[in-house]
């Protein structure tokens, strides 16, 4: 009996052409620590990809690593981050920046998205000099913790004022892929690379067996970053083992159909259940579906199917949160439509 | 033309008999490192008051360091501390508790306080193992940042579900005195030392020229814990500046005395303000007063006073505080209401 | 023309069976974070092989993550490690263990080992309580930095010393594979289990794409480990990518077989370079073989074999140091003797 | 019957100007964390003495405290301190620098003091990027941990390869009182204004009660240093116990004269020491002195009097380290003699 996965987007192992680069790179002897030929060459169709010569290029093999060694690069002791308070690095992360050192300044997020009003309102609250710590470096992800996108305007005002206020823009591209191949989209890699210092792309959520490309814009945070990778653990005795995946992914346009596979099927996914005549707790954007419940349905569906139940409503009703993948097949919409 | 201060209880200088000890201790020979006679004397007072043999007592200079050296004492890396969200710990020592490496959880605060509720909310919404922190300890302030208290049986709710889940209980006593010498208080020093496992005793706002005590209740708190003093800066080595002030404070009834002149003049400022036709946005408990005024009373009251404006109404007014201290005298407080 | 690869034994790919594993473990569904069947089976062989059911088994990136991950989790903040200055964690880790706040001690090595007087010297020089450091966790590597090895009585020697002094004995295993496989070995990894509070096997260089099996058989340390893992970016979303590998490993004889492959060729290098008149340095126990050469036979090896120039030795004359790997073949020892 | 202490420089308590001054500025309304007119009064005292006006000064209560901060403040989590092996940070600060995050590399002291070579052989035995922390903070204690000097010569030295490998230079002045006013120095305060980037004057040593006054002169490191102050605890609430003591200090010659009385009683106890027939360890320089005894001397002599057993000489003779401060007396040098 067919048994319909929509857990999240890394239960399923690796696209089978992110598997067949691993082998044909397997033979060859490579320098070690990210210095192989396959991770320069990465390296450079990131870059082309964003037309920025000048960016810097890292890999490493979490999303949780690569917060901390990012983060843990820009920021002073006495610096905090800003984040809406539904943050990755705020709920998921069992406070690995803390574990940093840095205070995380939260406020309300807004569709999952923080606002300049929220980055003010940080401001004004943490001025009481010295007593407050100095907040210094604003985290945000795209797409957010439940699916939505920054718009370039969006994304362009969060970048004035971190310039004014000298703060640090970066950007959790976990789910990146997903944000970039979404219908609503009007944000392209070149310009996310224009209007943060640093961010990174998720290569795990899009088909790659592990492996999360940091790219850094602003040069002065540049300067000494691999003893960071070095110092927390990220830097890989083979690290060949990044490279080639994110070769498989930009040297053709894998990585794009890839997420466009996972906001498709979520699309198909979240149409289906509306027509079946259920409601949506949240617009479907990218590959996430969030989707309202009687618990008895969802005692059914989860006979044949997996997903997380996302928050008891308390009548009765709960939203699940249903994630589509690179791996995702209409069959597997189209099953768990059936069910319904 | 005499000018009224109400900006804190740490703009006056020490109590002369604060002082009067510090000479009279000066000339003696003592071991350094908090091993000195004076210091093992204040020791054995607070213990006798407290009722306490078997409770350590370790001196520092300021509340920061105390919190600093106590939580960073008491957590594992993985740990995280359990506050309201207006916590001293929170929002007024600069991401100290974070530079330690330990996330605060923050819940909203009733009348200041943490609730038995807010704990239960803290667990609930961090439960997601491993991928959140860990709670670990529950910090609370007594009196609270809004000056007010926590009753015997809120603290024994608060210590009951702290032994259910294996919370360490922690209270910041910056006004500890101003707290047990409240007209409505109903705890004594003995009852917060056995209901919590570890807490401090503030001498900076009572009258010392600065020195808090550290209590700790909890055995296996008390191990190692001269390291940790010593490994962040706490270990004086003329410990005895401590050790006298603590002498002078418990070795009559002056800490208690000193924090009720701060408790008394509180009331009576608080009193005349109301009489005189004017709000207060909380009940006057402990020694902070907050009273509302136009911005025109609030302009000319500075003229010949200071205190710190707390937060603008929006419609011309705004809630000011005013902080009595031991050193506060009637005609103050007098002085001030005639302005009105 | 051919070219010998002596650099280091993670210039390699992965061994085909280990990419074999990667493949056939692809397509199923697995539960992400470590808790899949691959990683759950993985487990029980390595338990299986030590004959301990009840430790506990956790997979890493890398041999920094499981250093930074086992040693924090291990640690209050005033306690110390003590190693010798030449320990892997001193000199070649960017400082990652000072980076999670601890102190390492250091003691001169005896053949690249720690020794019971050095702990014992490391135990006095460092008891002026509270002003120093407390030693904490002894931290050995087996094989050493320079290849050698601890006997059965030296470990056992050392196991009881941390015993007497409540020390935790930690090992380093990144060549842990050489070192049992080596023909002067006395100990069993089940020996290991049984004198080490907490250990981990490196499979990185043993022919694994990337992982590093920790080990924790004091139950005391095993608890809330998994948060420890998190909160350092060490948790994979995709766990199979560890426990795969580790299966392929421990499913068969293959860990041993690769290692003893290692071990083998560098004895048949180190046999053929002294047979041509060439002295070495140390003896060749596991697969790193020290010679001594001219700077004139050096550059001329150069041109056709990569190699670390380890230490010139000021007359003309400098060590090198040859490692050999998983990889290396007979014919590669054999066209680098015909080099010479 | 008379006991003469020659423990340390701390066992004392303050001088009686200390006193009087903590007693003069006791009855003002002061503004609190160090924004009071005695502490301000006070830094602009050592910038005069120090012809350095743009310099930034601030106080802190405890020697590791001021490294604990300044060094903090001066560092990023990959960059480490070069020191000698018998370094104050090194081996009596319980770890405090390496619990900052940052490793200390260490290197042999000559009498006590770093050299050129010493720099040169840490950042020549760390220069394999990325795999060891990058050398970044040269940290000297000027008298050092054995009561010698540095010379104007040897601090130009040093100054200059930090200029030129963009490494600060630290100096921890916890005895600098006793190095300005040794008959052997050459050093001014304003030169040492000149040659460090950061440095601070101890006050405990030199008869404050408490207190040391950190220097910083490279303006690149005074900006945010008061972020760094509170968040470590450094910021005391009534800031004027701190400046009323170095405004007794420096605002006459007390400091220097304080500073040469502990020198001058040194030298009289070294050469009466001498006289009698005893050989000194160390040549007596600052207030320090390092006389041998055999066994059974220092038994007769711990009868009356109290030091510190520095070394065991392992032929039934041992050094003993006789410590001046402020208050010894020749009556307290000649009673000491007079039992010999």
């Amino acid at each position: 009996m067919a048994f319909y996965s929509f857990r999240d987007d890394y239960s399923d192992g690796a696209h089978p052409e992110i598997l067949a680069a691993l082998t044909n790179g397997n033979t060859s002897i490579q320098t070690s620590y990210g210095e192989d030929d396959h991770t320069e060459n990465a390296r450079n169709l990131i870059k082309e990809k964003m037309k920025a010569p000048d960016a810097d290029v890292h890999f490493v093999v979490s999303g949780t690593l690569a917060n901390i060694v990012a983060i843990g690069s820009c920021l002073r002791p006495h610096e905090a981050v800003i984040a809406v308070s539904s943050g990755h690095i705020v709920v998921r992360e069992t406070g690995a920046i803390e574990a940093l050192g840095h205070k995380i300044i939260t406020v309300p997020p807004v569709e999952g998205k923080l606002t300049v009003a929220g980055i003010k309102q940080a401001l004004r609250d943490n001025s009481h000099y010295p007593h407050m710590a100095k907040p210094r470096l604003v985290y945000i992800s795209n797409a957010t913790e439940v699916g939505t996108l920054y718009t370039k305007a969006e994304l362009s005002e969060i970048a004035e004022i971190c310039k004014q206020h000298k703060l640090i823009l970066y950007l959790d591209g976990a789910r990146l892929g997903a944000a970039l191949s979404a219908e609503e989209n009007d944000l392209t890699l070149e310009e996310i690379g224009r209007l943060t210092d640093i961010f990174w792309i998720g290569g795990t959520k899009v088909g790659a067996l592990l492996g999360e490309a940091i790219v850094i814009n602003n040069p002065v945070l540049q300067e000494d970053f691999r003893f960071h990778l070095k110092q927390r653990g990220g830097l890989l005795a083979k690290g060949r083992v990044l490279g080639l995946q994110f070769e498989a992914l930009f040297g053709s346009n894998l990585f794009f159909e890839l997420a466009s596979n996972a906001n498709i099927t979520a699309k198909a996914l979240s149409t289906g259940i509306e027509r079946a005549g259920y409601a949506l707790a949240h617009k479907t954007i990218t590959n996430q579906v969030f989707a309202i419940f009687s618990d008895e349905v969802i005692a059914k569906l989860e006979s044949a199917s997996s997903f997380y139940v996302w928050e008891k409503l308390g009548n009765g009703t709960s939203v699940i949160r249903l994630v589509t993948s690179w791996a995702t097949q209409s069959q597997d919409v189209e099953g768990f439509l059936a069910m319904l």
